[in-house]
């Protein structure tokens, strides 16, 4: 899979926009992944997209890794199963509401308890049919005071939520902690390393919640970390614990990215909803519920907060736009047939290759253009290397420089 | 890939809501493919939502067929851009409207024209940039006065629209039969046959548009037909076309489902807004537009009132929500031992196989199901046909039955 650069609907820009106060924010906008449309809402232009839908693809794996079945419920929302939870009104931040033509009330999903238990009442009988795990990867609106930082605090986003249903606590507490597995093994293949906290659980509710945080500096929110046995808690929850209630220590306090929030909701849904099942004894009982959240976009922007340098962003592998950065550097014909025909071959051994074939831009610029864009490894024809046959294979993550015959490019562990 | 039909989060209906209307709806409420929550906003449940993946997919491999670059623009709307074109107020149906907790007024997207043509004016200078072919596959929002039919006609709905962009009318025309070409191929592969007609074109406006019909009962729309020479024509131009204009015939009227619209947008939008570039003569020039649309989830409906028969839909293949229903019918062990393996093996082969294991349901509840369904291909296994070391093997669209040796499950073509 290729791109040349020359078609490619992308402007770099050598200012991030004022708005701008986070890394993330400023290189994801200067190398034109994202634009801000009004506050807190952003267009993915190509190149970001591309990191999105992987993201998402790793996300769906993982899901489908758990068994958990996807399927699709809507933005606009029936506002009688909000007035059976009491969330019309109390859910903060508040619902976006609106009315349609005949001045009947509607609101877009901010998060969707109510509709998933709503569907889950309407076909689950039995404790045969439990557990039970669905999840969507879909739109989200919240209606933020502000929203800032770029990615990390937005009024839209794409967000994968799953949804667990069972027969008891204990069944619960077992996937509950399956899901944190999921949850490292997500972060992880996306380059980034997130600790797991105690947090607060908010207007979602439940009986107990965990945040996956990202350390940085960009971050909103605030842990309490335990350097000795690796506990944490978000620092909401201060009140309550003051030294590590694992070992005694005292807790360090560091800035940190929410990049996943996981809920034991227990039968606070299913309680007003009425969602019960016949268990085995031929009792009835209400539905245990577990629901867990992560939302896309900020993982992009949690990411580039994590890997980036002075120049730009460094793309962790599996959720970089592309993977190979091919850069003629040049303007001759001898460098720009060898560069068409390594094009060619990366493309054939099913490499995804950004392909620099912009004759008017100097070595200087596509340089400046590449690191901005971060791309993982970058391969560059010049004369000079052609001379030799050779081209100049360099990590965006290293500062080392590899000289390789042409002949072998396609054995480099890219 | 396989499902466990016990594991499926379905349940079949036997009784259609009562406001189901069209076959479509009826079958698709009553196989749990959807479900409607609020008057045109419907869930899709896990079988659904399969099939809208698929549709999904054939529509994106034909956007990239035709060299379009995927991105994604918000659903919060930019009202300054809609002010800009006058559209706030006159485009038909009405944009939902919503204000945030600051009191600004915003909106839910029903096209994107305004925001496409921002994003491009920010970005192409010159005539070098051109043509370009952009798509995003995205929710879209519809204040409709009466939304009926099922997913014929929705509030909410993902759409496909690729927006094109050129130096003149000429290359605009050009790209604008590529579309059209590229539209047949998606409606064939999903199981479509579809006529390209004249057509109004509404408050998208523009100079000339087109629709693809799907001839059916169920359909909204009349169209006039010639049954000499192919020309087609929404009954809505009938006022400026009274004979065929090909070959002077007299045309039939039908009832048709629109499953695409493309418009020749000229400089409608970049006219307005501004939207020029530098041509090769060193004048400034208006960009020249088209944009083309395909709602997936009316893709979904249009495939059922097409595809269905007395007991249910018979889904296109490349559509189905898999390719293969596995039914055991006695509940002996050596039967489900047989299912069992021939499951495994036609997943090791790739095929997507839903496999009815649920053994307290009798023979005549599983063929009802699997009919209402409609997966393409049905391979039953009893113990009479176990007893030839055979299968029985069914096309959903045939009435035949044949008796396949279990060894030779995986070289029957499917």
């Amino acid at each position: 899979m290729g791109v040349r650069q020359s078609q490619l609907f992308a402007k770099i820009k050598k200012e991030a926009p004022k708005e701008a106060e986070t890394v993330s924010h400023k290189y994801l906008a200067r190398a034109d992944f994202i634009e801000q449309t009004i506050s807190g809402v952003y267009r993915f232009l190509p190149l970001g997209y591309r990191v999105l839908k992987k993201i998402e693809k790793i996300v769906r794996e993982e899901m489908m890794n758990l068994g958990a079945e996807e399927l699709y419920l809507p933005v606009l929302q029936n506002k009688t199963l909000w007035l059976e939870t009491g969330r019309w009104q109390t859910i903060d931040p508040p619902l976006f509401r609106l009315k349609d033509r005949h001045q009947k009330e509607t609101a877009l999903g901010s998060t969707h308890e109510e509709e998933i238990t709503d569907t889950v009442r309407r076909r689950i009988k039995s404790y045969q049919d439990l557990p039970l795990y669905l999840f969507q990867i879909q739109d989200k609106f919240r209606n933020e005071m502000r929203a800032s930082g770029g990615l990390l605090r937005t009024r839209e986003f794409i967000m994968k939520d799953l949804y667990s249903f069972h027969r008891d606590q204990a069944d619960l507490k077992k996937f509950y902690e399956k899901v944190k597995k999921s949850y490292f093994r997500i972060f992880k293949r996306c380059g980034l390393k997130a600790v797991c906290v105690e947090a607060s659980s908010g207007t979602i509710g439940g009986e107990l919640s965990h945040e996956f945080m990202v350390l940085s500096s960009a971050g909103e929110d605030k842990v309490l970390i335990c350097g000795k046995c690796g506990f944490g808690a978000n620092i909401e929850k201060s009140g309550e614990i003051k030294k590590c209630p694992g070992c005694g220590k005292g807790l360090e306090e560091k800035q940190a990215i929410e990049v996943g929030h996981i809920f034991v909701l227990g039968t606070k849904y299913s309680q007003v909803m009425k969602a019960n099942f016949i268990d085995s004894d031929g009792k009835q009982k209400l539905l245990v519920m577990g629901c867990y959240g992560i939302g896309l976009p900020r993982l992009m922007a949690a990411a580039v907060e994590v890997c980036h340098d002075q120049k730009g962003i460094i793309w962790p592998e599996e959720i970089a736009p592309f993977w190979v950065h091919l850069l003629p550097i040049t303007p001759s014909k001898s460098v720009y047939v060898s560069a068409e025909k390594i094009y060619k071959n990366l493309q054939k051994e099913g490499m995804e290759v950004l392909y620099d074939d912009r004759k008017a831009l100097s070595a200087g610029q596509k340089f400046v253009e590449a690191d901005l864009i971060g791309i993982p490894t970058r391969i560059v024809i010049s004369e000079r290397t052609l001379r030799k046959g050779c081209v100049e294979i360099k990590k965006r993550s290293e500062k080392k420089v590899k000289l390789i015959k042409i002949s072998q490019i396609l054995n480099v562990k890219f």
